[in-house]
């Protein structure tokens, strides 16, 4: 990565080390074949072809997307085994149609007799058999059908019964974002694991049909310790890392491969701030840092090369100003250690946010000498 | 504002009420006719041309801008007066000639001799006279030279005697937001102007330029009791106004322009949750009411017709999940109160960085019966 190279590219810019980025998507893709599990990598992170093409070619199957979007421009670019993980409603049904009669193997979810008679009802109207998933709650943080309950059942009849086809259950357990140490995330792997296949042993029980059993997180992808019963993992963030992502335990600083190119536009010299043109419109809002163990503010100085200048942090932002300080202190220097004009990087807390800000990725491939090129991502629904 | 109307519209999507936005327009154009000053809006809060096209109807005189393809799109847009307010730096002063070249009249700001300097040498070199205002600090939190200190005086000498033009001063008292007295708010107001006033005075004293004087944050805009010696004040989110604004007092609910449409997709009924498709990635992660009086968790639930539901907020969020609650109670008939498939309007804690998350806004008229129609934006840099 060449700093000379960088400086062609007006700040700020959301910068990706492919070389990272390819570290990240192997060390993924190796552990979930070790388990013997295929992996669905969710796109809501990169939502870039270029990148998710990388996942595939590594061997995941199919994609999980969180918008209907998303499913729309992943299906283009070619790939037709998609997972939309967000519950079903009745007003986004024809879309999903629209997208299963061009050829798109769409999945869609749901995790109530409501939404699921909703899904029945559109089908026998449209004489079109959707598959539907079953959402399960293994860690109480979201949406999902308890695995021992009784509506688990009612959800998966109202399907069968009503002509679609009920392809599996799916489950995320959200809350490993809140620990750090290796053996609570192994644990919360576990319960991830053995209530998903609960549930769908039990909807066996009951006559229906369950194939697929989908789990995942990025946390609990890297701490499961083993994965029976299950059929496939879902995680997205691992493709980049973040900082809430090293204070939880599973990627160190320089796994990170998402930074935002910013340069130095003045100072407040007594107060030890030096002003940066990346505030929150660039890092994004996300302080997912905050309550962890070390909390970043709006992000990890670097220097332009990428490496962490220790001790600095974006401590706060406005829209289009990031106030960089030494953290706990006032650092008397801060106009000499970063003059006007200097660029830095600065890593995100969380990647899916500060990626969501920009409309391209400048993508620096360190392996062949800093070659760069500009690679586009969507956002909106 | 018919909901028939609205349940065209995939959710989620950021509704616009446009009689709000008028009346929050007329009433801060009025406000300042009234005082003797004009109103330069900051258009970073809608990077709409439909809306700022309204503030200039209604009187308001060029724009401020937070990037320079704000100006690049508003230009185009037919606007020439405009003001780029983030301190400059050489790596963005081709674009910024580039721009006057082509006829707009864009004003740059610096706070520092090097800036100032890079300013001056670039000017030179390319025989081409910009226009710099200075960037004064009124309020010690974010950019500024010191109103009553020596580098003032040597920057606008470094600019002046460099060949620019230099056209004024300017600040922002953005330390108004963490107040909510109108007594606290005027005397911010005053401490704005009579600041910024002498900055402008001391250069005029020192044998400068300083034609413009120009203040301005939405809070003190609509606080001020004098604007002496101002020549402009600079505003934006007043055009949508947002639940900051209302606790910090200057906005009630029912002046909230901006809100996000959302669906309700499923329950936890035992926890009091409706599961909503306005995550973050639609509210944006902005907690800015996290500190304030009353925090209204990820934004405030009304019904479809934008009435609040007093007491329901998003009390969390992920990406494209938000959790709708009643804050500090478990509602047991949350499933009863919000069926699967309901339409829901979001009142957003911070309009500029919610706006941000949407590629457009559906615009609806209720002075004309509802007329719908959509609003493009832009984002990026």
């Amino acid at each position: 990565m060449n700093p000379t190279t960088l400086s062609r590219y007006s700040t700020p810019a959301a910068l990706l080390d492919t070389a990272r980025m390819q570290r990240n998507i192997d060390t993924m893709q190796s552990r979930l074949n070790a388990l013997n599990v295929k992996l669905r990598p969710h796109v809501k992170t990169s939502k870039c072809v270029e990148v998710v093409r990388r996942q595939i070619d590594a061997g995941a199957s199919g994609i999980t997307v969180s918008t209907l979007k998303e499913a729309e421009q992943f299906f283009a670019a070619g790939i037709r085994d998609i997972l939309y993980a967000v519950g079903m409603v009745a007003v986004k049904l024809p879309q999903a149609k629209a997208l299963r009669d061009r050829g798109c193997d769409l999945k869609i979810i749901v995790d109530s007799v409501d939404a699921a008679q909703a899904v029945a009802d559109f089908g026998r109207t449209q004489g079109h058999v959707l598959e539907v998933w079953l959402e399960v709650d293994t860690d109480g943080h979201r949406a999902g059908l308890k695995p021992d309950g009784g509506e688990l059942i009612a959800v998966g009849r109202a399907l069968h019964q009503g002509g679609m086809t009920l392809g599996g259950v799916m489950t995320h357990a959200g809350a490993s974002y809140e620990l750090n140490t290796p053996a609570a995330l192994a644990a919360m792997a576990e319960q991830e694991r053995s209530r998903c296949v609960l549930a769908a042993e039990r909807l066996r029980a009951a006559g229906l049909p369950c194939a697929n059993v989908s789990v995942g997180s990025t946390p609990t992808a890297l701490s499961a310790q083993r994965l029976d019963g299950v059929t496939e993992v879902r995680a997205g963030v691992y493709v980049f890392h973040d900082l809430v992502m090293t204070n939880i335990g599973v990627a160190r600083l320089d796994d990170l491969a998402l930074s935002v190119l910013t340069t130095v536009i003045g100072h407040q010299k007594e107060k030890g701030w030096a002003l940066v043109d990346a505030g929150w419109m660039a890092m994004s809002r996300d302080r997912g840092t905050q309550k962890q163990m070390h909390d970043y503010g709006y992000g990890q100085v670097c220097d332009v090369n990428g490496v962490p200048v220790e001790g600095y942090i974006v401590d706060s932002a406005n829209q289009e100003h990031g106030i960089v300080a030494r953290a706990g202190c006032v650092d008397g220097d801060i106009a000499g250690r970063f003059p006007v004009g200097t660029q830095l990087r600065i890593l995100p807390n969380h990647a899916c946010a500060t990626a969501a800000q920009f409309a391209e990725y400048v993508a620096v491939d360190s392996a062949s000498g800093g070659a760069v090129a500009i690679w586009p991502r969507f956002g909106g629904w």
